[in-house]
């Protein structure tokens, strides 16, 4: 367990940390503002023009893509080394994005670039880079437990030069946006293989196919959260060309396995910004907070929380930490109970310790008027995206479990 | 402590039932969808039809004010004849105002009955209790913590025949709607008084009175809960004839601990409800989803989260109970302590309970397709409304020291 | 829901409360130095003088074998009547022994009451209702999960007139000590029957009979509780008479049934004292003690933990009165439900405030110099005894379910 | 933040492993069952063969000491190299002091070692080391919150060339152990200096001075715990040599603080081996109990628990390195809010897990037959010794607050 800083994810750390002072929290009102004028205007899915200036600015200074892994385009970094600049970005609703390394791109374009043809990646992992696109992914359905993959209904079938997709999916995150041109579709080529695993595959499906039709936007607590939002759709007899299949038929949940290990211990990476946001914004209002004649902060519980959060967020750091560590350095596979483990805890952590910092903001820690609400739907949402904490903890369970023999 | 029905109770009861069963709950989806389609075209607040419906339909069989208790206008219900009825209205989110029982109407109705003038009565008093108009409550504001009343800010100044009223107000709640016609307003009138209780006054707004304005409605985690929702108001010098103030210049603090006993506990029993309902989805869901080839009911924590559901709501539900038998036979100063026990409790039950069928559904939970994600935000005001879980509990511990001299 | 209390209860309770006061709480700490004193010669089991005094002081008064239902013998409380004494007694650990209303001498004179012959009456019943004699039962065996009763080993075999019993129990409680001088056992008589429920029976054993050897006295948390503690028993070839079997052959589910749901609430009754005394010590202890210049009562969580134990424990009440009320009107059958929520509520609600108090306490609170250890411990193993809490939470989830087919 | 195992380390816990396998683990029972025939002889307070041989068999294998930082004398590892084979000992009641690890020996001679003269030394840190003799500390006192410093009551009083000793102390660990031989007392000598911290020293009181009066044993949930424990003492006009003060008049408070960080995180290593011990013995005890027809293991909440124990172990160990690692390269002043979280996190984690291994065990859980019941009661105390819980939420809570400035 070696957890500090390597010299590059120090003066990374630096500079994401100045620019997100100089350019995204300032942000944060007018984008807020942008959106609601959209709104207003009928149109809140439009782009913002506070976010394109934001990602131009972090290209500029080569603050951008992040994420990816050592490659030919990738910055190179660890799971360890990112970790830390990961979680400086999730402070801010607007900050991932600004820097290209927003959900799910990242995991999609990890994808391209690791499972992606040279055709594939001309087309749409150059453009992702370049944050000129973006992309979505569609694996859970409404009418079945989505945890359990061999529940999938959707079905890819084969029809000549081409595959024909029919299913309906739900929860794709950042579909609705206008600027998402390209969805990995996850269904099954196979149905009746006798391996459950290798019933499944994944295609590329360009959004203006025909036969993609989105029902509507979702909503987390009432709130669509327009620009980026989640949908469902319908697939009705959609068509791609074969070359469109990642890797080849029944490797879908291989890929999945793949994709998730990484995707998930990003959201808790930024799980642990969204806490310390919460924490600082709680700190700040308890101290200037004045009722019953003195400051909140010297009353009641307020530093037993603090102090609690303070451990919470320091503990899920720390695990975190590990998780990203063992990925590097045994694999995803090995550090799937690692990844479980941040999985359930993250999420967890951070909803306390907003949940308490609402609490100290009073009616104005549910309102828009701090991110402390929208922290908390999003938050809560993680509770459930890749699986829901008990299919998480049954996993835990049995791994360890069977070290005792 | 006798907590059994009476026979009019049990009659009500049933009738009750029936009502919600045959036309309350089978027009949720239509209510959602009325309110969507109005948002569509731009305007949410408007008045929805299938509202307007129910209500005529239950003030047809006479369910129909029944919070309002016993006197020339009232059904005569005493607090724990009215609970269990209330308790059932609360299962839905469109139950309470179909019988005309709504927050903030019941409770500033009572203020208006026990208060109020022959003229306020005539005027706004008989078209609240007709149902024709709503009313709201302008108390909390945004740069104070307003859980300690000698806080506020806003004044309320004689100028002649006049008051004059100048101050910033939020989470007024059922404001924004355009059937809201009359708000009752506190502000200081006497802010130097070394008596700082009495200060404050309660006056009479009419909405439509010049000098108020909506700065904007209110979200709560990014919903604006459209067409009955929480506004943030300016009053700039609005002028108010002299006879429109309560009980007289500086009695807005006792008229407030008035109002406030019966609306907290309303708010509980309907929270019963809630928690019901949100149990009764709960076990439904976990007997029909299946997941890794049983149902969700046969795994795991399910039995468990079932079994303290039943157990944490049938406690709160005593607890209400309680509370509305020591209102009715000792009085409601006298249950202060019982107000203030249900006031932390309920929520904070509700929330567990609600969360954990969230969670039962999975993304669904969270989504507009059940009534979980509404329930939760609307249960999570109501641990800041009236004053935070926090003071309530300081106010519980030091009465209870206090029997420990 | 008729919670109140009868003439007959309010009078009992004030004369309950008086005796409390002027006769056991004074002996709490000469009962102890008796214990002490008896240990240091080597004979920590020895009856007390103290003990035997107070029950010569209630019993004279009256106050004497209140549990016991309407019956010849008994007081002829109902469970609703019986609890708020039962729970005055239990605020001290020699409070219910004094008043003859200990367990599982309670629970044993029930069994003997409604199913004991005359000849075991005269014999056993009468002398336990003098509170010349105490008994035990025994049920739970070391080697398999008694909580599920066809586990259960131990044999009664038929030979001739007698009974031969071997088998081996723990956690009799009561049993070592030396006034403990008849046992009911619980063993299969026919281990093949079909029907599971009809596999045990019951019968009476004298603790002087050749065979039943005494293993060790038990510890909890490394204390014996002598004189009243658990023991471990080793049945060898132990022989009774036929006639000392109750009801019958296959009747010992079905007795075991009747038995427990009083002894449950009984328990549940208790501990709702003993928290009401962590709580009254606590408040106490705040209110006195200073640290960093202030009294304890004015810092940090106290408020809140105050708040939240009162909260706690008034809702186990109301729970526990409920089901009082339940099984009175009801039937115990009916009022299983009832009875599994009090029996998982009130010992968990108990151990948190008793925790508190505890550490309200700083190392006091562990030590003998408060009923606070004591009390932990006991109500710790309220949480396994008649089933740990995990066996009544399924069963009552399971109970939920059924509601909604 | 570098947390892996120097090869210093590694080869010390494969030693340190090999040596709890093969002695300490299997001399648990005879330990037990030693001290039981000690206490049925009337004399539990004297020292085990069992132990004396652990001892010597781990001193010759050189596994001794291990604790002490780098000195003429130590083992010189620093705490994060020490902290992995603290918590291996740990996992055993009687592992610490077969190692000479044990508290409070360990903070004892560190104190000696680092303040000590040359004759202090020769006189009580050499026979310590060598473990021929225990040692004692004695602060807190029953009559104040002995959290706050300031609070102390004792008096050292200088006389001639004598000091002379008067008060009473409890929670003197250790001390009633007949092999402890030296105490460091810590009273005022300069009640009146207006520097609140330079009041206090510490002085060396041989245990066989005159005037060190035993009071008694005190017990932990009714365990005296011998023939280590605690005991309770009066020190009256205890006279020692002026020569026996430790650094200085006045320096007590700065002594104090240097010890018990250390001190503090011991604990915490060790209670992380308790709480893999306990869920090790969790484990084993659900995949071999069957009720209702299947193992434990796979009903219910079991899955659940153990992968909260796993997630809630793993959490605290990384904490606990990262505040050893902060205490290496930063020193202990600079560390003590980490200190302080650990020694908040790591008693209520290892309580939580083992309270949910105990109710795995049934009521085997709380007897002897398991370490369970032993290892809640000390990690109880640990909620409590060195200051509860509260004065370090309280510490960290506002050294949180002054970062937002």
């Amino acid at each position: 367990m070696q957890f500090g800083y390597s010299d590059k994810t120090q003066k990374l750390r630096e500079r994401v940390t100045a620019f997100m002072d100089q350019n995204v929290y300032p942000a944060e009102h007018a984008f807020a503002d942008e959106v609601r004028a959209n709104r207003a205007q009928g149109n809140p899915w439009q782009p913002t023009r506070v976010m394109e200036q934001l990602k131009e600015k972090a290209r500029a200074q080569g603050l951008w893509n992040l994420f990816l892994p050592a490659s030919e385009k990738g910055a190179g970094l660890t799971n360890l080394e990112y970790a830390p600049l990961c979680e400086i970005m999730g402070r801010s609703e607007i900050g991932p994005e600004s820097f290209n390394c927003n959900a799910p791109d990242t995991g999609n374009m990890e994808v391209l670039e690791r499972y992606g043809t040279p055709e594939h990646k001309r087309q749409w992992l150059e453009p992702l880079l370049a944050g000129k696109i973006r992309s979505a992914f569609a694996m859970t359905e409404p009418d079945v437990a989505s945890s359990d993959a061999t529940n999938i209904q959707a079905r890819i079938e084969r029809d000549g030069g081409d595959y024909v997709i029919n299913g309906r999916k739900w929860w794709t995150t950042g579909a609705p946006d206008p600027r998402c041109k390209i969805l990995i579709f996850m269904g099954k080529t196979d149905p009746d293989n006798a391996n459950k695993h290798q019933q499944q595959s994944m295609v590329l499906v360009p959004m203006d196919s025909p036969g993609v039709k989105l029902i509507r936007p979702l909503t987390v607590f009432g709130d669509d959260d327009a620009p980026h939002g989640h949908g469902e759709f319908v697939f009705e007899n959609v068509r791609v060309p074969a070359s469109n299949i990642l890797l080849g038929e029944g490797r879908g949940f291989e890929i999945a396995q793949g994709r998730l290990g990484p995707g998930r211990i990003h959201h808790c990476m930024r799980l642990i910004g969204v806490a310390e946001r919460a924490l600082e914004l709680m700190c700040k209002r308890v101290k200037s907070r004045v009722a019953f004649g003195k400051p909140v902060a010297d009353q009641g519980v307020t530093l037993e929380r603090v102090a609690n959060a303070r451990i919470m967020i320091d503990q899920a750091r720390l695990l975190v930490l590990n998780a990203a560590w063992m990925m590097d350095t045994a694999g995803n596979k090995v550090a799937r109970k690692e990844i479980a483990m941040i999985k359930v805890a993250a999420p967890n952590m951070a909803l306390t310790v907003i949940d308490w910092a609402i609490q100290a903001h009073g009616a104005a820690g549910v309102s828009e008027d701090f991110p402390l609400a929208s922290m908390y739907a999003k938050a809560r949402t993680l509770r459930l995206a890749d699986g829901p904490d008990e299919v998480h903890r049954a996993q835990i369970g049995r791994l360890e479990l069977a070290r005792h023999g």
